[in-house]
């Protein structure tokens, strides 16, 4: 029995590509698992703020160096934020639907990672341990499902937007960063295309999911 | 006589290294181009919202397909958007203050990027020009300058982060998408080290701008 953490980053309903995946998806994960319990965050409909002054203090200023009003401020702001990094951490699969805009992921998605990103909870920073990359990952034993829709296509490696991809790398980065290491990436592209090279693409991740949900 | 567009996107304010080098390479612009006109946008401050449904709707429907309903939204949600690229069109160097957060840009300057990448305004599609790559940029002759801040070091080629620099090369591309390909990037490194690391960094990065406002 496994936690499942099901994420949705579209801003978009119906029209979006990523949403009916990750939908799809855990469908049958819960048929091939059952008795897993799946927690639902929109991060698309209703959108994490972007980090702040304050978020900024809150993190970084230890607790006995707190002022009466900082930490009235830092309550307030830290609820979403102490919600956000307790799901994160309380999950053990994680299937997130990330659509690509502007060749990275969108700033929503971004606004996400900023705030789970969180010292002394998803990392710690001990340079005596390794002065080299003081950022000691807190967190383990995830497995990590990318659902995610891009307008173009020619992603993958040798292709003509190899290069323009900085989705793909950039997560796997951003989470290894806090001990998610075991990332798969499944890809819906051509959405600005439609037609038969759109139909290819999604038939081709959907095939790729039900596999998935089996292994 | 230019237009010089000087935006901030760090949340923080006199902590902010890269709102205080923004500040120190407009002031220094102004004494060497006398009669230039400096527009001032503090995106850290005032966050510019995330891109949402309904601004997709109105970036891609063409007008004589709106609905009365889907207009008014969209003159709503529009007004903002339109001010952010006005004023990105109007400008012919850009000074930006853009601190790296978990190796990239920041939420608050990718839904900058996300508003500016604006279908027929900054970029039009264009497939029967050039198949492989239908972006064809609208935005010609400006001069970009990126004071970037960050609180580890070694991100430059062959440095130690080098792979973890999600900001200078995505900055590069994203921009370049829309025509704009003059840009020179200012790195302030070392800040959660403080001391003599970023003191020489500071340093550096303060003779550089004393080089580049002269150019």
């Amino acid at each position: 029995m496994a936690y499942v953490l099901h994420l949705d980053a579209s801003p978009r309903g119906e029209r979006s590509h990523s949403r009916r995946m990750t939908r799809s998806f855990v469908e049958q994960w819960k048929q091939a698992h059952l008795g897993d319990t799946v927690i639902y965050r929109d991060i698309g409909r209703n959108p994490v703020p972007h980090i702040t002054e304050t978020w900024i203090a809150a993190a970084f200023t230890p607790p006995e160096q707190c002022t009466p009003e900082l930490w009235e401020a830092l309550r307030v702001s830290d609820e979403l934020v102490d919600e956000l990094v307790d799901e994160f951490l309380a999950a053990d699969i994680y299937v997130m639907g990330v659509p690509m805009y502007n060749w990275t992921v969108s700033s929503g998605f971004k606004a996400y990672i900023d705030n789970i990103v969180r010292i002394n909870r998803t990392w710690a920073y001990i340079p005596e341990e390794n002065p080299e990359f003081p950022y000691k990952p807190l967190v383990h034993g995830k497995k990590l499902f990318v659902i995610s829709a891009r307008g173009d296509g020619g992603f993958a490696p040798g292709g003509r937007n190899a290069q323009r991809d900085f989705l793909t790398p950039y997560l796997k980065e951003a989470f290894s960063m806090l001990g998610v290491t075991d990332i798969t990436f499944v890809d819906v592209e051509n959405d600005e295309y439609g037609g038969q090279k759109l139909a290819e693409s999604i038939a081709s991740a959907q095939a790729r999911i039900a596999h998935l949900v089996t292994v």
